[in-house]
């Protein structure tokens, strides 16, 4: 059998590796070298190129590399075959560096280090101690709950906000719009990792930004629907936010006219916070394969109307 | 009974409020308003300057604001009472803060995110995951234990370099001269936590690069002499290291005309990786007064002849 990998960055030798070693008989052909369109029954893709999958007679399966599903807009002619969203423990684990780091990075002052840095200065911050640096997570899911682990272990007094009510041991929980300026007045630095939903578009906005206490930091992980960008920038300007860690935008790839691009108060990442990673990623994806081959019924299948 | 304060960073008020919330009788006063010299019996210092302390009649226990000593050699009329080290659990925690979050932003490319966001570049770079990311430990002692033990949740492989044998779980453990090739030929990212001693002196030189993976970073947060620059800059440029965190240097602070302030592969941060932190430091210096006070025998007193 046949695959047909079209990854959004340079990891198909990662990828073949990988695949490989799981399944020898599997044929990996990288596209564009698609080779005899008749052979390949799987696809594992990234932002398909418009009509590739659908030249496909034979393809039974499609395997998304990534979580979203915002990706397959790239291919409004997908074959009607079952699309399974990548499930793999690679894609947790990169939030929750990405997140225990961008905490540290903003509770050690290191914004402004690197602007000392840059002016060639010398100059100690008085440190304040893990204890005394509230952090506050919006959504507790089971991102935020991974990351929230492994900050336990600071002593940052954590706390978390949720739509509807949830409990978890050594966070101060917080749920509904009523209580949201609440939770946030006692967030130092605040951590996006919310579903975009029409309850949460936007909800990073003046309002809210007004409400942390002054020089908070802002990280968002989550979607940039999530942020209103004029407000972000204004809240850095006046000093009410001391700074942002952003892997999400509103548009995406952000602007190139975007005051974010330069902003000395903010650290901007293209969306890889969370990567599918070949390594951890290929069991799921020969697994996937193979039920597909032996006639199993497949997991994570995506559902197009309920948008996961 | 009165303390004098001289703290290093403007810190006094922090200082001020944490030692008397746990000693409200202590008369806190802050050089140089050193009030009537008569009534002064302890004083907590940073970088005393020249005759400050031999000046105070009945001064009976000096407490250092930091775990080094070298801080002392600013007053070389030092009076003949005892000086003791700081011992507390922020030094620790501090320490953990700083090698985790650089050990992760190494992981994770930030150095190469950064350019990009200078270059206005939106690019992504395909992530390794920890489990392929190896990190060694050059020192194994109180420091380097706690912060192995807080990466060891990340599930990086851990290895770990020491001038005598020792046994951590879960780390590969090196000793000795001869061992240090092979434990540096697997050290993706390599954090120097060694003491200072004629032995480990400039042991990060061209020769312990040249044993490096290609592309491997360094994280020196133990002192400035352990590195040789004129080898850390060549290795840089090379390619050879992609990256440096450096907490420490050769001369403190480090000269204007050095280029490692605008290497755009070096993080620099002035010897602040791990401070004494008033909130968690105020417990010990209270003790130790009392102790004073009390007649009790003194912990922690440095011994000038061994160095600490």
């Amino acid at each position: 059998m046949a695959l047909l990998l079209k990854s959004d960055i340079d990891r198909h030798g990662a990828w073949e590796q990988a695949l490989r070693a799981r399944d020898p008989a599997l044929e990996v052909r990288t596209w564009p070298e698609v080779g005899d369109p008749a052979g390949i029954e799987a696809a594992l893709v990234w932002a398909p190129p418009e009509g590739v999958l659908a030249g496909l007679p034979n393809l039974k399966l499609i395997v998304s590399i990534g979580a979203g599903i915002d990706h397959f807009k790239s291919d409004p002619k997908l074959p009607e075959v079952p699309v399974v969203r990548m499930v793999e423990p690679g894609l947790t684990a990169g939030m929750t560096e990405f997140v225990v780091m961008s905490v540290l990075h903003h509770h050690r002052f290191m914004l402004d280090y690197a602007s000392q840095q840059r002016a060639g200065q010398w100059q100690e911050i008085g440190q304040v101690a893990a204890a005394y640096r509230r952090i506050g997570f919006l959504g507790l899911g089971v991102l935020a709950q991974d990351a929230i682990n492994k900050l336990r272990a600071f002593r940052f007094p954590l706390a978390g906000w949720s739509r509807s009510p949830k409990t978890l041991p050594g966070v101060a929980c917080f749920h509904g719009r009523d209580q949201l300026p609440g939770f946030l007045a006692r967030s130092d630095i605040l951590v996006c990792l919310l579903p975009l939903t029409p309850d949460t578009e936007g909800i990073l906005d003046a309002a809210a930004f007004a409400a942390l206490p002054r020089g908070a930091a802002l990280i968002n992980v989550a979607r940039g629907g999530h942020q209103n960008e004029d407000d972000l920038l204004a809240a850095l300007d006046s000093g009410q936010l001391s700074g942002a860690t952003l892997d999400v935008f509103q548009t995406e790839p952000l602007p190139a006219d975007s005051p974010l691009w330069r902003h000395p108060r903010v650290i901007l990442t293209p969306h890889i916070a969370s990567m599918t990673i070949p390594e951890s990623a290929a069991d799921f994806v020969v697994e996937t394969i193979h039920r597909m081959r032996d006639g199993q019924p497949l997991r994570h299948v995506i559902d197009w109307q309920r948008g996961y």
